[in-house]
C-alpha cells in the first residue's frame, strides 16, 4: 500500500474521486470515437463539447480558442512550432526559467535560423517588462517576434506579471504565449486579463488525468498544426479525442475554480508553516520575496546535496522533489535556480515541497519533525566525510 | 442507455474489463509521475516497464524499440516527421491507400520539398512489391528513401503483403514503416517477421484506453523527437507519461495476443455471414477478394448513398460507419474506394462493418433482417426521387 505523504503536487496531483467518476461512463459504456456519426459517437462529441465549454469557462476563454491535446508538452510545443511554421523566420523570447519543453523548443528553432532572446530574470525568476521590451526593441524583423513566458514556475512557484509582459509584447506586435500549467487551480488565471494570445494549461496539474492538456488560442493569430490527418479539433490536433481524459479535464476545471476559494488560503497558511520551519532549520527559500503560488516552497539547506535529502525523505514516508520531475534523471543542478543567480552549489541542494488538496496540518508538523532529525543526520553524515 | 449493437470496431473498441480493472490503481492511489524519485514515482516507473514489455512482447519487439505516444496520428507523424528532420530531404513513398495522418504528413514533406511517391493499388487496395520496386529505382537521392505502408486497410480491412515491401525496402536502403493500428489484435503482428524499421500500434483499437499508443522502432535508424523537453521515452518524446492509460495498453496487448485464438476465427465466421448477408441483398463488397483481417467488411448498395444508410441503420439499432471514423465529417467519397479504381458514385454508397469481441450470431442476424428492411425503403425512396 502507498503509505507516503505526498507533497509533490506540482509534478503531479492525484486524481479527484470526482473527476473518475465523472470520466468512468467514457471508459465504461460510452466508448465511442467522438467523430463517427451513430449513437456512439454523437455522445463521446457532446462531452467533449461539454468539456470545451467548462475548461473554457474556467479561464475566462471562448470554447472555441480551446483545442485539446495530450499534455502540456505537446501543447508548448504546439503553440511555438506551430507559430513558427506559419511566420517562417523571426525572433523568439522566453525567460530563462522556462520549462524544458518550452526551453528546448525555442532552442530548436534557434538552430533552424531563429534568433533566441533568453529573457535574464531577477533573483526571484521574475522577467522585468523593460527586460522583453529590450529584447523586441532589438528585434528588426517583419513578422511578430514570439514571446513565451510561463505564469508560475514549476519550482518556484514565483509568478510572473503576464499581464504587464503581454502589454509590452502587444506594443510591439508580438505573440505572446503563456506557459500556465503551474498557475491553474493556483491563482485565478484568466486568458482575457492575462492580455496574452496563447495560453497552455494540463489537465494533471489540477487533480484531471494525466494525458489531457489544452492550448487556449485567440483567433487574430494563426498556428500550423504538428499533428497532420483527420480533422479533429478543427484541424488543429489530428487524432481520436481522448474522450474519457477530456472528460476528466473538463470536470477538474470545474472543480479547480470552486476549490480556489477554499484550498487557497488554506494551502498558503501550511506553505507559511512550512517556509518558518525550514527558516528555523537553517533553510534558504527561493523566490519568497515574491509573489509565489500558495502551495510551493523551494529551498536548500547549505552543504547538504537535494537529491540525498529527497531520498531520506522518501525513507522516512514524505514524497518531495529535487525539482521539475522532468528533469529528476538529472544530476545538473536546477537552471532555474542558475538563472536567478543561485551559486551551482547551493542549487545543487534544491528540494521543493509542493501541497495539494488532501494534504493536512498534522502532515505539515509531522514533516517538520522528521526534517529536523533527518537535516541533522545528514550534516553529521558531511562533517564526518569532511 | 447505449442499446445500439456496436459494429464500428475500426473506428475505436470498447475498454476490455479486464483493462479497465488493471487500469484504475494508476486512477486511484497510484498517480505518481513516472519521472519523480520517490515511491509514487517509482511505482508509476515499474508500471510502465511492465507495460513497455508487454507491448513489445505482443509484436516481437524489445522493450527499447517501443516508444510511448499519445495515439496512432501522432506516431505516424512522429515517424514520418522524425526521419525526415533527420534525413533532411530526399523521397517518400507512402500507399494511396494510407490514413490521412500517414497520407497529410507525406504531402507536408512534399510541400517542404521531399518527392512524393503516391503508389498506386490494385482493385482490392494493395501495393504491389514490383510498384515500390519501381518508385525506389527512379529515386536518386542520396539519403535512404522514407516508406509508408499500412499493414491492414482501416476501411477495408485489406492486409498488405507487408514483408515482401520491405524486403524490397531494404534492398534500396529504404526506413520502411508500416501504420499496424488496424492489424494489431487481428492478425499476428510480429515486427521482424515484418522486416520493417518501424511500426505503429494502438491502444484504443485492441481494447486499450483511447490516449496510448506506441512507435515501434529499431535502432539502425534516427529519428528526431517532435515534441521536445523533459527527456522522457529515451528523449523521443518529452511529456509526463500517460500512465493509467500506458497501463491500460499493455494489459490490451497481453489480451490481444490471447484473444486472437478464440476471437479470430469466430469473427471470421461472423463476418462471413455478413458477407453472404449482403450479396444476398445485392451489395457489392470491397476488396473481398484479398486478404482481409477477419472483423472488417467494405460494401455499398448500388444507388443507395452511405451517410443516409448509416443513418437509417443509427435510428434503427445498429452503429455501422461510412468509412473512416476521421474523416466522417466529409461528404467526399472515400479516397481508398477511388485508389481501388471505384467509381465516385459506387463510392458514395459505402458503409463499413467492423465487428468486435462482444458481437454474436444473434445481433449478425438481427443486423441483416433489419439491413433488408432498410434497403427496402430506401430503394424505394430513391424510386420516389426519380
Amino acid at each position: 500500500m502507498f503509505e507516503p505523504v505526498y507533497f509533490d503536487h506540482n509534478a503531479t496531483t492525484p486524481l479527484d474521486s470526482r473527476v473518475l467518476a465523472a470520466m468512468l461512463p467514457y471508459l465504461e459504456n460510452r466508448f465511442g470515437n467522438a467523430s463517427s456519426r451513430h449513437e456512439y459517437g454523437r455522445a463521446a462529441r457532446r462531452a467533449v463539447d461539454e468539456a470545451r465549454e467548462q475548461v473554457a469557462a474556467a479561464v475566462g476563454a471562448h470554447p472555441t480558442e480551446v483545442t485539446f491535446t495530450s499534455g502540456g508538452s505537446e501543447t508548448n510545443n504546439l503553440f511555438l512550432r506551430g507559430a513558427a511554421a506559419v511566420l517562417k523566420s523571426g525572433s523568439i523570447a522566453v525567460s530563462a526559467v522556462e520549462h524544458p519543453c518550452v526551453m528546448k523548443t525555442a532552442e530548436d528553432l534557434s538552430r533552424a535560423g531563429w534568433k533566441l532572446n533568453k529573457l535574464q530574470v531577477d533573483s526571484t525568476g521574475r522577467v522585468a517588462p523593460a527586460t522583453l521590451a529590450a529584447a523586441l526593441a532589438a528585434d528588426t524583423g517583419r513578422s511578430p517576434a514570439l514571446v513565451s513566458v510561463m505564469l508560475a514556475n514549476n519550482e518556484s512557484g514565483v509568478v510572473q506579471d503576464i499581464s504587464k509582459l503581454a502589454e509590452v509584447a502587444r506594443a510591439k506586435r508580438a505573440w505572446m504565449h503563456t506557459d500556465a500549467v503551474q498557475a491553474l487551480g493556483k491563482i485565478e488565471v484568466d486568458f482575457r486579463a492575462l492580455g496574452v494570445n496563447a495560453m497552455t494549461i494540463s489537465a494533471h496539474k489540477v487533480y484531471g488525468p494525466k494525458g489531457a492538456a489544452a492550448l487556449i488560442c485567440d483567433k487574430r493569430i494563426e498556428i500550423r498544426p504538428q499533428i497532420a490527418g483527420g480533422g479533429q479539433e478543427h484541424g488543429l490536433r489530428a487524432g481520436t479525442e481522448n474522450v474519457a481524459a477530456i472528460v476528466g479535464f473538463g470536470a477538474a476545471c470545474e472543480l479547480a475554480t470552486a476549490d480556489l476559494a477554499t484550498q487557497g488560503a488554506r494551502l498558503a497558511g501550511l506553505r507559511d508553516r512550512v517556509d518558518a520551519g525550514l527558516v528555523a532549520l537553517g533553510a534558504t527559500l527561493f523566490g519568497a520575496s515574491a509573489v509565489r503560488v500558495a502551495n510551493t516552497t523551494f529551498f536548500a539547506f547549505p552543504g547538504i546535496d537535494g537529491e540525498t535529502l529527497v531520498g531520506k525523505l522518501d525513507r522516512a514516508g514524505f514524497a518531495v522533489a529535487s525539482g521539475a520531475a522532468c528533469s529528476s534523471g538529472s544530476t545538473d543542478p536546477s537552471p532555474v535556480l542558475l538563472a536567478m543567480g543561485q551559486d551551482p552549489e547551493v542549487a545543487r541542494g534544491a528540494v521543493r515541497v509542493s501541497l495539494g488538496h488532501a494534504n493536512t496540518a498534522a502532515q505539515v508538523e509531522a514533516f517538520l519533525t522528521t526534517l529536523v532529525r533527518v537535516v541533522e543526520e545528514l550534516k553529521q553524515m558531511t562533517a564526518i566525510a569532511v
